[in-house]
């Protein structure tokens, strides 16, 4: 996708040296567009943990090119095997909800494993840290081929039984940064959108801003506004108001981990949308990647871990003020707070999930027809 | 209730000069506490319009003070008449949304013709705006006193019942400020929660910021700590996911207007809270003095008309920076924006409707069991 007409992904490797990892700094978008160098893995994980990077898919990816530079350290270490495993555990720690995250760190872990020789693992751990990457991009455009088909049918309909109410443009709802911003290219569940986008579908996205981070308000609203898709930003309190008078067609969300029976952890604040959604009869999709459905376990509610960060995230707010970037403090000083970055939606309330293998039922029949092999 | 340790109440006549009304101005809080003079009609209009004052009751008791104002200011008037009339209307159109403000413009009118004689008028007129107000706290003591019972049960229920996952206190989720602010003293949704407080009860509340305005984090997070009462503040995203695992027993909030079938229309985001606690089988109440009821209309989703703000307020945050207040801008400069200030919640989710005369069921029926004689 582009930032200021220029295509973008969101983590490269630097072409004059190998041995750094770049990616742009997501902390202070969209205000200040800069590149934070990971020139190691103690900087993959500080990207990883700090948000510098954010979105589960561009967190695998930002992980397997942090065990490529864990391999490059092991060089220097005098037990090599148990450097670059340590690392790993470390990778791991740094985002626990996020299942692309292990999934990532595990899959170079058992894949370099065969590999004795350190130059070789080197070469090979940036190959496949590379091949992840690329994977990602082709994961993503799936999704979004197969979305595309959700929002052409609701074009559809809205052409042919036009009340005139809400006019014929396509409303998707969509809560945080399930953007390009949050894979390496197009997004999860903004690939459908800019696939609709493309087509000449006429799509309108109500763009949550997405408290305590607004992600929604710094990283969606710019990626659509930098892609020139038409899109409105509203606070997390407004899309049932919306949903109640026929001013969202669709909901689309990311997800951090699904579970095999279809539930859905995603940023917190997505299950209130579902519910919304589920009573005014209004379609919700997830659009997840395999490498965000964990098949070891179903009831999404009880199992799955919920992070719990930072106090201050929930009492200060960040911004623009006097073009600098600032933090404003939004309640008394002593008021304690609670942080949950994620909740569970559970999949009685979700219409489908999109996966790069195309869009199934939100259960474990539904994953089953996609994914046989994991059950 | 106390700022500082001493009892206040946000709206009074100050005590060496009759024609001065004077309210704590809200727009500042936490951060400044400053006295607002409002010393004309056009002043109350700004208060009520700019939220210097908020709360559906306190605004109406504001603009029956602006109705005084008006009648002092219509002694220089060539027609006196008109003028009251003409500031009457003026008040009523500061904020669309809150029924009070009408009714209590509308009553003060209503009652002001009888007495010809402009400075009988301008006496009554005084009195009968004094009136309301000590009315507003009567009414705010008695749902507080209804209101306990309910949180009594509750906390009688758990200490029976306790199987430790949660524990004994009562946690009671609240949505934007129908606290003491909102009022002229012991608030709405609030009334209940001090006067359990005060009964010994060990109450806590999960605070709701309240994007966009953040009323439940300058507000209702301000006032529950200057009383004492354990409170933690919480995005608006995060209500489902606590209700979800037990950890809120009670959600109680105030509205701006009800209908006479049971629909309530209060702070965005309150619908979605609604879903959730119904989705988690969690009591939802909604506290609301019969000045807030509308026994006029019945379907409140597709009558009352909500107000829409200007979008400024979702694209800045305000707060305190370096002992100053600022606001910083969280989005792109450029981003286009909504803002509903309420949404409506359906009479199906709502458990009971604490009124000043008891609890109700939320329904035509119900409501008629307490106010017969409206219907």
């Amino acid at each position: 996708m582009e930032i200021n007409g220029k295509h973008c992904q969101t983590i490269w490797v630097n072409k004059e040296n190998n041995q750094l990892i770049q990616v742009f700094d997501q902390r202070f978008f969209p205000h200040k567009i800069s590149v934070y160098d990971c020139v190691s893995s103690e900087s993959i994980f500080f990207a990883i943990k700090e948000m510098v990077v954010r979105g589960a898919p561009l967190i695998g990816v930002a992980a397997a090119y942090g065990m490529y530079l864990a391999c490059l350290e092991a060089k220097n270490q005098p037990n090599q095997n148990q450097y670059i495993i340590s690392i790993a555990e470390k990778l791991k720690s740094a985002r626990p909800t996020a299942v692309n995250l292990s999934w990532a760190v595990d899959y170079m872990l058992k894949e370099l494993d065969s590999e004795t020789e350190m130059d070789l693992k080197i070469n090979k751990a940036l190959l496949l840290a590379t091949q992840l990457k690329n994977n990602d991009i082709a994961v993503c455009e799936n999704m979004g081929n197969f979305g595309l088909e959700i929002i052409k049918k609701i074009a559809q309909q809205k052409t042919v039984s036009a009340s005139g109410v809400n006019g014929t443009t396509v409303n998707i709802l969509t809560h945080c940064n399930a953007g390009w911003l949050a894979t390496v290219d197009w997004g999860t569940a903004t690939a459908p959108i800019y696939k609709a986008f493309l087509a000449g579908i006429d799509v309108h996205v109500w763009v949550d801003e997405t408290r305590p981070r607004n992600q929604g308000a710094s990283l969606t609203a710019f990626e659509l506004g930098q892609q020139g898709v038409k899109h409105t930003l509203i606070t997390d309190n407004t899309g049932g108001h919306l949903m109640q008078h026929g001013m969202v067609d669709l909901v689309l969300v990311g997800t951090d981990r699904t579970t095999k029976n279809g539930d859905v952890a995603n940023k917190i604040g997505t299950y209130l949308k579902a519910l919304a959604a589920y009573d005014n009869n209004i379609p919700f999709y997830v659009a997840a990647p395999s490498s965000s459905i964990d098949f070891t376990i179903s009831d999404g509610i009880n199992t799955i871990e919920i992070e719990t960060r930072d106090e201050n995230e929930v009492k200060y707010v960040q911004g623009k003020l006097n073009n600098e970037i600032q933090s404003v403090l939004i309640c008394p000083e002593k008021t304690p707070t609670l942080n949950y970055g994620f909740d569970v939606t559970p999949a009685r309330l979700i219409t489908g999930i999109i996966t790069e293998r195309g869009i199934c039922n939100a259960s474990e029949e539904g994953l089953k027809t996609l994914f046989n092999e994991k059950y």
